[in-house]
Parts: C-alpha cells; structure tokens; sequence
C-alpha cells in the first residue's frame, strides 16, 4: 500500500508514508481493551510524532522503521489465519492451534525476509502479534473461510455469505509464487491453496502437514 | 532437570539425558489431536531415535539439540501465563492477549539468551509454541491463577483451591533475580510478581505496562 500511495501522489513526502499494522482487531479497540500496535515509517521524527499523538493507556504504540516488513507481515498473515480456521473447525484444540501458528510464523518469517524484511518486524506485533489474534478471533474472516471449509462448504458458498473480502483467498496464489521465485519453502501456504483452490479436505492437508518428513527445528 | 538427573544418576550418560517440551497440553494429546513437539538433547543420534519412535500423524516431532534453552522455555513461560490470566479474568479480548504473548516472547527469550538459551529454540515449539497454547487454554493452572487474581480472590484461597501445584507463582522470583543479575528488563515478569506477591491488582499492573515509555520496537 506505501508503495501505491507514493505513486500515486509523487507529490507527497514518501518517507512519511506509513502502516499502523498490529493485533488490532478494530471491534476490540472500539471496546477500549488494552491493545499494543506499530508505526512502521522510514522517517523516524514524524514516527514519533504519530507515536505521541496516538499512545493511550489503552492502546500502547511502538514504532518500526521496517515499512516492508510490517505491509508483508500483514498480507501473509491471512493465508496462515485460514489454515487456523481449518485447525478449528476440525474441532481440534490450543495444541493444534500453537503448533501451526509457530510454524506458520516461521514460515512467512522466511518469506518476509527474503522479500527485504527484517526478522525481528515477524517476531514483533505487525508480526507474531497479529498472527496470533487474526488465528484465535472467530471474527477474522480468513479464520471463517477456514472454519466453513472445514465443516465442508463450498469457497463459492463461504465467500457469496460473507459479503466481505477474505484476503488470504486472493493473496495464496502471488504468496506461493513469490516463495518460488525467492525459494522458499511454505508447507503451511501449500495446504491452503490445495484446500482454497485444488479441492483438497482440509483434514487430508493437516495430514500432509503432520506427516513430512521429520526434521531438526534449528 | 536434566542436570538433576545427571547430579542424581552420574553412571548415566549426560548425552542422552533430554527433554520432551512444546504446546502439549496432556488432554488434548490423549484426544488424539494434531500436535508437535521438541525433543531437546544434545546426542543427535538419540535424539533422531527418540524422533522415530515418537513421530505419529498426529504428533510431529522436531529435535533440538539446545537443551537449555528448550528447559527454559518451558519454566519462563508459566510466569507469563500468570499473565495472561489476568488479561482475561478483566474481559480483555484477543488484541490485548496477543499483545500480551508477544511482548512475553520478547522478554523470555532475552532472559533464555543470557542464561545459554539459543534464540531459535524460543522462538520455536518449546518457546512460542507452549506459550501460546499456556496462556490461550483455560485448563492450565498458571492461566486460571491469573484468572481468578483478575476476579478479586487471594492467593492463598485460589492456591488451596487448584490442589496442583501453579509453577509459576514460585517461578517468578527467581526468574526476577537472574534477570537482575544478568541485567535483563523484564517488565511483565515484575509485574506479575506485584501482583502475585505484594498485593498490587491485576488492573493497575496493566495500566503500568501499557503506560512504559514509548519505545521502538527494533
């Protein structure tokens, strides 16, 4: 998106284009709960600046000159939610759910830092915190789509209910290729798009997942 | 406790002495639940062994050869789980968890590494996996401590009443003292620990933690 917007008004200052990304669920806000989130923007004085203006008892800011990180980390997410949503809707439990949200950040870590981000934006709240709250809330709509599939509804169907966009619906196909040109490897991102778009049940892709080959985690 | 075992069976070999850790919630597993796991030992050879004979469709095993760390990871975590119940017991929803988890990572791995800990091994299964899965489930003893603090009981009333032992209540003192002598900032951990043992409510110590300096996040 900063990239969109500097082109489209050249005119303005792009240094101090930036994202607000984070665990941010907007309902959650809205209700005052105490949320933490990030400014990411190259320019560090007016960072701070936004910094000030928006720090609230209930709405802690922190600020990142890791613009690229934060955007990634925010798009890719959502293809990791809807393998949450499977997770879920297959009934299983928090183990299931931790297993794949740690995987699944080490994965779009990958991915993120190939395309010029820094690790620690994926291991920060743009990154990991976002993950996890988009991978827990019932109201994250990639979370819905999983959830829907697996209880064995249609794409078409989950997508015409929900008169919104699910975005990881869209971004697993470019998310893919990128981890091909950069060579990458995204097992989790594999499964969604065989689920999403190869007619595959999600419980045969958790099987997938769980049965590749064993490996050393360093 | 592997290095009580190796003080207390010194014939074994300290090699193959190891730890079975990661978001491994007992009810789930014996559900049958989809879940993964680490097996932290420094022998590669038994480790390897030990992989092959765990490794099930729905348990997938990954080794780490970081011993101290996967040991550290599983004890820090239950002081943040602490945490997390608080967060919950006030109403909070899944922005200020996952902020919350994501901070802890953060401070936890900081304290991991300077005691030998190696920074994958925390943000992996051992670390962020059993993290999430602690403060997400409302079974863990550390998260219901928390919980009820947040509600108004004591201490002593909710302790008598779990009949289990809650680590992390014991844990956060001296965690608070190697974080000092390795001069290490831990501010959800100091926090907790008001809480826990100088009688400061749950709400205040949130506030506190969302009113620390504004920072950067890198």
């Amino acid at each position: 998106m900063t990239e969109i917007v500097a082109e489209e008004a050249p005119a303005h200052d792009g240094s101090v284009v930036g994202v607000l990304t984070g665990p941010n669920l907007a309902g959650e806000i809205a209700k005052g709960y105490p949320a933490a989130t990030v400014i990411g923007m190259t320019d560090a004085a007016a960072a701070a600046r936004l910094q000030d203006a928006f720090m609230d008892p209930a709405f802690r800011v922190y600020t990142n000159p890791d613009v690229v990180g934060c955007e990634l980390a925010g798009s890719l997410k959502n293809v990791m939610a809807i393998a949450a949503g499977m997770a879920k809707g297959l009934g299983f439990g928090h183990n299931t759910l931790a297993s794949l949200i740690t995987r699944a950040l080490a994965e779009l870590t990958r991915l993120g830092v190939a395309l010029g981000g820094n690790a620690g934006t994926f291991a920060g709240l743009a990154g990991m915190g976002d993950l996890i709250a988009t991978c827990q809330s019932d109201d994250s709509r990639n979370n819905r789509v999983g959830m829907e599939l697996a209880r064995g509804k249609r794409l078409e169907e989950i997508v015409s209910e929900l008169h919104m966009v699910a975005e990881g619906v869209k971004t697993v196909r470019p998310v893919l290729e990128l981890a091909d040109r950069e060579n990458v490897d995204m097992p989790i991102a594999e499964q969604v798009n065989r689920v999403l778009h190869e007619g595959a049940h999600p419980r045969e892709a958790v099987l997938t997942l769980m049965t590749r080959r064993a490996r050393s985690e360093l």
